[in-house]
């Protein structure tokens, strides 16, 4: 699933590329995207914080995609709502971790998925430097809609 | 201020430069930045949520410095804390405005900044389409510190 996500990822979205994304893990339990921090710098040699946001979205996005696949592959999935607290300069290469919600919320969105045809869910993503140390705290609201 | 302040991101942000921005307004009132759709795309073909996040960051952070540059030159600018709702999907090229804060809080943040060295201000953007329209609503706190 890694490959394929990355895949995916690497065409549509040419951002993804830019930043110097790359997947390092695609499971139902936790999506990993590293980038480079030379493409994502800003002023002050640091990664800029659109850029730190946009990795997070994407491991939140990358991990809805990857449940979906087997039972909803070509469901849309869009980003309705975000939210993140910059808590550390990130001042070298960098990764977005989004685990999975409890199993619960997942039950239900896959239930919604089939029954309305449309869903929706809270995830949660944390951005880390080399050393693991967690330097923001992004949360989203994610929408999905079957295709029809 | 606008050649200044394009100049400026162009020069520190490889990101800006990715995403086809650059500057259409700088002044204390406001500051506007547009971004071409072509190199934001998302798997729908319209604009990626990171990207419309990032323009909304670039264009409050933008206000900041072209606010602080005739007194505070040098200051270290960065984000806090940002939110944002996407309501609309982005499907042509976009902007991001943000306007400025009312009055008293412009003089808090420049009265801190003198008494502590160190100030914060909530700003807000808004991304529109090339109708106007208005397709996400941003909020960011940010935080400057005076040169020492």
């Amino acid at each position: 699933m890694k490959r394929a996500l990355d895949g995916y990822l690497r065409n549509a979205i040419p951002l993804y590329q830019a930043m110097g994304a790359s997947v390092v893990t695609a499971g139902d339990d936790e999506v990993v995207i590293a980038a480079s921090l030379a493409p994502n710098t800003n002023h002050q040699g640091t990664a800029f914080g659109g850029s730190i946001a946009s990795l997070a979205t994407l491991a939140c996005w990358g991990w809805l995609w990857t449940v979906l696949q087997p039972r909803h592959a070509g469901a849309a999935l869009v980003v309705a709502r975000a939210e993140i607290d910059y808590l550390e300069p990130v001042t070298g290469d960098f990764i977005a971790r989004c685990v999975a919600p409890p199993a619960d919320a997942v039950e239900e969105l896959l239930a919604r998925l089939v029954r309305k045809g449309r869903a929706r869910i809270e995830l949660a993503a944390t951005v880390e430097d080399g050393a693991g140390a967690v330097c923001a705290r992004f949360a989203g609201r994610f929408a999905a809609t079957a295709p029809r």
